[in-house]
């Protein structure tokens, strides 16, 4: 068989995910596998016990990320390494994170029955805690990795009941003595759930990010007159939810104002004394914008904030703003991304070139080494809820991309 | 003396007003007297001991409702009836309710300075529990005594600790032997803050509520979905804030929209999963109309509940409306309302018809006997809060017009 004929399993592939998705099985066909909880060890214990019958070498490293490696002929060659997250959300779903993994897994089992031998070496990779849901922030591990986060610092991050993320590694056995530090990386890939409703939309069957959006953080406080809603007119109230309201439409419309690729959501309120019969007159929310333009979406701030302030002064509302975190967007590698574009292509599948709202694993790797993903639709659009949802063929056709993009990386020299 | 030159004494009114307020002073200037705490009983052991100095006949009824009775000289007439209550709501103001029942036993002392024999009986009240903030409803022991609210339904409510109204009641040694029922009471007068900015905006020292406004209480449930922002576009979100917030607007521009008097609010809002990357999928919101017409608060329903409507089909975010709470206007004794207005003019205070936008235990007596209020000004409308405020010249001026109210209605055969 010529090697451009190779494909995945597809059936193992889902007798894999099937299996995994009873670690945490929640009762609305959902998983639950906080990171560093019983479930995501019993996870590791498995995918572990599968690496082995594939003869990988396996280590783990400070932060628990396990990694599996397969000798290419030339071993001191920098390895194409691939994966992504076996932890979920709280009443997450049965793809997210762990298909990126199983996929990998698939394309390793498939190099192991046709014992085929590649150049560079091949690593599989399952980083610690992704989703932040337990222990913020998020992709923690692959950010110790890359350089960008501090081993102790992330050791000292703790849950809710103030467990230490250091103590709960070390409590499920996966608190590894090799360093977590990277080294070399020819090319890292990383399979995903779409999480949004584009490729589904567009009829595509795989996606090939250019990037990952930037993403602007901001916090808003207003406050007004408390006052009793009977007795007071509606002239001269200063009512702060009012305020809060009126912004929350602007942030609403400001994507289609401002014109270009852009999204921008009001997730989180909170209102005082938020009693039916007295006047708001604390309120904080907060504001999330994401673009692959880092300048539209600074230039629209500066339009919100400007909106803000003249809504603030309207109302009587003084108004408090907090920027709280900027990332820039982050250019995957373009030959890579092209790379998933020809597989795809070529395999048979429509494909699209797109972004990444979302941050992953793979934001880290693209700070140390030539990164692109490989998205596959999500049914509806949907993810972190239970109803998480993509056909066992698109979870197939992402695999085979993956195999083909990783043989013709391992395949340089 | 001609008896319509009697005045009260404002210097005492004051003095009892601060003595008052050293039982439960905050830190913020304002007093915290829940009900049926240890402050509220000893606010109403200096208020007994007060009225045992005028050798008033002191009675407690079922709910604790403290009774002082000055005899007439028609003893077997029903009687004059004024007063208000002692209890605070938490980090309340040192005029709303205690003014009203040290206003009228500021009445019966100068009756007493200077002999005064009146014809009917004259009793002063302090009405229990007329907050509801530690136990709900509001107003519960005027309910009960007014036949409105049942004995045991009130003794058993309990507060955020699962403490009994009842057990409270016999704890501070004020559940009283009497019946809690009302017998025939000739006219009921309550001196009030005015919890609002109108009689201030207006240089008016005396208002003069013709009734207490409609209240019309509603519960909004929006439901859309929740999705990871990132990767969703703008289009095709249902964003149950978002269509929350364009009803928060529709609600507060509606007494404009609608003309005639009425007032509107959203006090409190609820969002879920109130999380900033995430769509909120569940919101619930409160409404809340009053006004003076009944009929143009059902009518102005309408029109909110349409728009409401209108706003969710848009959105894509099914909406369920409860109408949770209806209480029609209730107009006062138009005879008492006038003498109000008399009085006050006659004494030379400027004064306001006007309407009540808060329920008062006024609002009960209103519904077994005549009844008025008597409105003195808030600075700045504030009240339910430490900094609110009222000038000792506007209680005097209270004090002045309720002690010719109730000489008049004594005088009436």
């Amino acid at each position: 068989m010529k090697l451009e004929d190779l494909r995945v399993d597809g059936t193992r592939l889902r007798q894999s995910l099937e299996q995994m998705a009873k670690i945490g099985a929640t009762a609305g066909g959902g998983v639950q596998r906080l990171a560093l909880s019983d479930e995501d060890r019993e996870a590791r214990d498995l995918f572990v016990s599968w690496l082995k019958e594939l003869d990988l070498t396996v280590t783990v490293d400070q932060m628990g990320n396990i990694f599996g490696r397969r000798p290419g002929t030339r071993d001191e060659l920098a390895p194409i390494t691939s994966g992504s997250h076996v932890d979920s959300q709280p009443k997450g779903g049965r793809f997210d994170g762990i298909l990126g993994v199983l996929s990998m897994l698939e394309v390793m089992r498939t190099l192991h029955d046709h014992k085929v031998q590649t150049e560079r070496p091949i690593v599989i990779v399952d980083w610690t805690n992704e989703e932040g849901s337990r222990f913020a922030p998020a992709m923690v591990s692959s950010g110790v990795w890359a350089g960008a986060l501090e081993l102790d610092w992330a050791y000292g991050r703790t849950d809710i009941n103030g467990k230490r993320q250091g103590d709960e590694l070390e409590r499920i056995g996966y608190q590894g003595d090799v360093p977590c530090k990277h080294s070399p990386v020819h090319a890292y890939y990383e399979v995903h759930i779409e999480q949004g409703p584009v490729l589904e939309r567009e009829h595509k069957t795989i996606g090939a990010p250019k990037g990952i959006l930037c993403l602007h953080w901001y916090d808003i406080y207003l406050e007004g007159e408390a006052n009793q809603v009977g007795p007071t007119p509606m002239e001269g109230r200063h009512d702060a939810l009012c305020a809060a309201a009126e912004m929350v439409l602007a942030v609403n419309e400001l994507p289609a104002k401002m014109g270009g690729n852009m999204v921008a959501t009001v997730g989180e309120i909170q209102n005082e004394p938020n009693s039916r019969n007295i006047i708001p007159d604390k309120v904080h929310f907060t504001v999330d914008i994401r673009s692959w333009d880092d300048d539209l979406a600074l230039r629209s701030w500066d339009d919100l904030k400007q909106g803000f302030e003249t809504i603030a002064k309207r109302r009587g509302c003084p108004i408090r703003i907090e920027e709280t975190w900027r990332v820039q967007h982050s250019p995957f590698d373009e030959r890579l991304v092209q790379r998933v574009m020809d597989n795809a292509e070529a395999i048979g599948y429509p494909a699209l070139r797109m972004v990444s709202g979302a941050g992953h694993d793979a934001s880290y790797a693209n700070q140390v080494c030539p990164t692109c993903m490989i998205f596959v639709p999500s049914v509806g659009g949907r993810s972190h809820v239970e109803v998480e949802e993509t056909s066992w063929e698109d979870c197939e056709a992402g695999a085979n991309v993956l195999l083909h993009c990783v043989l013709q990386s391992a395949a340089e020299s």
